[in-house]
């Protein structure tokens, strides 16, 4: 055995079943061990930001990390900006980075960086395995680390001849670190606050957004009348109808400043105090009332299912009725024609949501209707860019369709953003994954437009105008989709939106629109 | 003025005349401050690595820095791989990253990351500026940084409170730091052991494959009869008929090894010693034979012109009349049909190369034999992947076509690494640049299956074979590259080849020719 089959064992033993791939030489004998175990699915990504947003999905939707396999540092470089959303979503993940055989790094050859320097900023743990007999262990520790609550990155540096080598060890799996405890005394404040009959938000993220800890949130808004406010942006959300219904606090600071002014408390759980997402010259970086008490309930290194267990009891609701999601048919579209607008575009989608659906969203512009007018829609799970790095959407769309091979995957897509990783489509079609892709083409990078006002700039030059415009020439996204495999049609009518998107939705493999309005 | 507006005023007046950019919400004050005052060419990138890619090439032809303009931590994250490709070609850059305003820093936001941490390990100079006052100051300080010998890259970190807060102050331009002094005993040595006879080869890269130390270099080779060996990889080479010439150190290790075996004496200019790229089980990762002596005539960061002047006059070299290649004919390719096959088409290509075109390398497997192929051509220049992060050719097409908009550009793109940055096909159609792109569409990553053989893996199974494929789907880079503005045309069989580059070349804008083998 050596190094590299060490690996391969130890992660299989771990739990990991997928990896995500887009080896180079140095990673030539951890891909033959792959192929002589077979023990781990590998999927092939033609950029690496592709792989490392697969992988963010895959953990979101099966709650355990899968591998992404990267050569050495400008690999991992390449899917950087999809393990950073990673970071922010707390999603676990285990990186395999090659890196040169130990004694050739000294010569500086053309592929030679500081690997540990490149991934440490957006890994929780780093390990550099620098013998085969190491390999196992350091493996195991990896796959824990990255399976500690509430979800870590943890990245593993392999060189060349530590995976060469031959070893006779093989890693056993490791116990993860569990959260860390509830602060009685929070939990206890909370519920005097939650009773002091005061106007009170829980503010809230994580695993609390996700069944079955979701319905006893719930719970306590039925026992004392708390809203319920989800983050801008979360790493997952269970929705729809029979479920607990939690709005999100909207992106434009005015609005989000609008939506908390009124509350005395502000509960903090499985998240921070909520903050605007940019800096805005004379609006404020905190997002709370004047004069409201931040509490928190449980941070996200915390326990915050135990942590609202505890409130229950306090509070006595354990026996209290969630106010469950009834519910709505879906509207009528048939009748739809003439301009296509995002309002349209949001009942068209919401009109064919399937049963247990899992929606990607990176919509931004086009898609502030979505969420809302999806409240009512069958059960289904939302994904969301938790780190604000665009190019999430294809990405996700591929690790959740692998991690859910039975439930249709929908991408809400806005053109810029999903330029970023448009090789996702390949892997779409090469894996015959069940996803419909809706793409926004509203050809510009419309939100920078809103974003220059808002930081206080009014006239726009032809600087700005080249810099924002995603026309000249048009994006042909029929056209880009084809050319990877993956079929595709373009609608310009409203009365075209529900035919394309119920023959997506029909179709076993993936399928793209392309929406221009 | 603000703080951007100084930023720009800076960077116009320290020379910087390019700006590849994809800004965000951060960038938003600099990019008002380009628009008032229209100093700067901004080309947008609808990825970062066509950026960083780009101002690298940029920079290769003018000898001056571009700047890019990154979207925070994950921005630069995007284009770090092509930065690392820079920073291995020693190459100027200046890249200008946004940041949060500095007391949003502390609350976490979703894009907020350790962006020092980040930039740190591919930059050679970083600064943040923390206050509208230094940006003047940092920002000259930063382009001289990158102007320094033999190329830096240099990193502006640009809070967005010192981009839109008020300061009165521009930065002057600051003198950029030149080369190491060389050392006249190594002069000195190296004459000795070009007049004792013994079998020498001088190893090269940088600035002396660029005219006019080019000549300089073969007049110590007409004086002395040492041979002239250049890295496998390099910034420039400037050659073709009536320069000198200089080979390529191969990339295989056997063969690189066969090359340097006879030698007794291997002298560096503007380099380090012969390493392999990778390390292989077995073979070493030293290329120089035992018991050879290196001599080091001036390093990269010495002055390497002047180290060559000194050995001229030393060896009373100067009115050596160097070797100059002989013009030869195109080669006749219009009996050309048939099967496709590496061969062929660099025949194809050499015989329409037009004079003092530029040529964007990155062939990998399919292009070994263009570049002795083309040694005889019209003078030309050719640019190399100089880091071994796949991605560059599309990018330095970008960035070469804007630095010399009367040379045409011809770009040698495998198909595995051309899907890394397919996006600065858009870039090329917007800004009609005047490139033909050559598409090698082996529909594999090729190299990984040589690669598995050199590391000793003799059998693949179906984990390396679906991990190096690219076909299931093909990819249609016709289909491809039309989306984005670019025309093409398919080739399959030789006696298209012809015809297609020639029309690719008459065009004034982009063109891409997918040859299918």
């Amino acid at each position: 055995m050596n190094g590299a089959e060490s690996l391969v064992r130890t992660m299989a033993a771990s739990g990991i079943d997928v990896c995500f791939a887009n080896p180079g030489t140095s990673e030539m004998h951890f891909v033959a061990a792959l192929d002589r175990l077979d023990l781990i699915r590998c999927v092939l990504a033609l950029q690496e930001n592709v792989a490392t947003g697969a992988a963010d999905a895959y953990a979101r939707m099966t709650g355990e990390p899968a591998a992404t396999l990267l050569h050495l540092g400008p690999g991992f470089g390449n899917g950087l900006a999809n393990v950073h959303n990673a970071k922010k979503a707390r999603a676990p993940m285990v990186n395999v980075v090659g890196e040169h055989a130990t004694y050739h790094i000294e010569y500086d050859a053309p592929l030679t960086s500081d690997i540990q320097g490149i991934v440490g900023p957006v890994s929780d743990f780093v390990v550099t395995t620098n013998s085969p007999d190491d390999v196992g262990t350091d493996t195991a520790a990896t796959v824990a680390a990255a399976k500690s609550w509430p979800g870590k990155i943890a990245t593993l540096i392999l060189p060349a001849n530590s995976a060469w080598d031959t070893t006779e060890k093989v890693g056993k799996p490791q116990q993860p670190d569990g959260p860390e405890p509830v602060n009685a005394d929070d939990v206890a404040a909370v519920a005097e606050a939650l009773k002091s009959g005061k106007k009170a938000v829980i503010f809230v993220s994580g695993a609390i957004l996700e069944e079955p800890a979701l319905t006893n949130l719930g719970k306590v808004k039925a026992a004392t009348g708390v809203d319920l406010l989800a983050q801008t942006s979360n790493r997952r959300i269970d929705r729809g109808a029979g479920r607990v219904a939690v709005n999100k606090l909207p992106y434009p600071v005015d609005h989000a400043l609008e939506t908390l002014k009124d509350y005395e408390y502000v509960i903090l759980l499985g998240t921070r105090e909520p903050v605007s997402f940019f800096a805005y010259p004379n609006k404020p970086s905190r997002l709370s009332p004047d004069g409201s008490e931040i509490l928190n309930l449980a941070g996200p290194q915390q326990d915050t299912v135990k942590a609202l267990d505890m409130l229950i009891d306090l509070l006595g609701a354990g026996n209290a009725e969630p106010e469950l999601v009834e519910a709505e048919p879906a509207p009528d579209v048939s009748g739809l024609s003439g301009e296509i607008t995002p309002e349209i575009i949001s009942q068209a989608f919401r009109a064919h949501m399937p049963e247990d659906c899992i929606i990607v969203d990176e919509s931004i512009t086009t898609g502030r209707a979505f969420f809302p007018d999806s409240k009512a829609a069958p059960p289904h799970t939302w994904l969301q860019n938790t780190g604000g790095a665009i190019g999430v959407g294809l990405p996700y769309a591929v690790g959740a369709a692998i991690a859910c091979p039975d439930r249709p995957v929908m991408v809400l897509q806005s053109d810029g953003s999903g330029m970023y990783c448009n090789q996702a489509l390949w892997t779409m079609a090469r894996e015959n994954l069940n996803v419909t892709v809706l793409i926004f083409s509203n050809r510009a990078y419309r939100i920078l437009e809103g974003e220059m006002k808002g930081v206080g700039v009014e006239k726009m030059g032809h600087v700005a105008e080249n810099l924002f415009g995603l026309n000249k020439p048009d994006i042909d996204w029929v056209g880009l989709s084809k050319s990877m495999g993956v079929d595709a049609e373009r609608v310009d009518d409203a009365s075209g939106l529900s035919p394309a998107i119920q023959k997506g939705l029909a179709l076993k493999g993936p399928y793209l629109i392309e929406i221009v309005f």
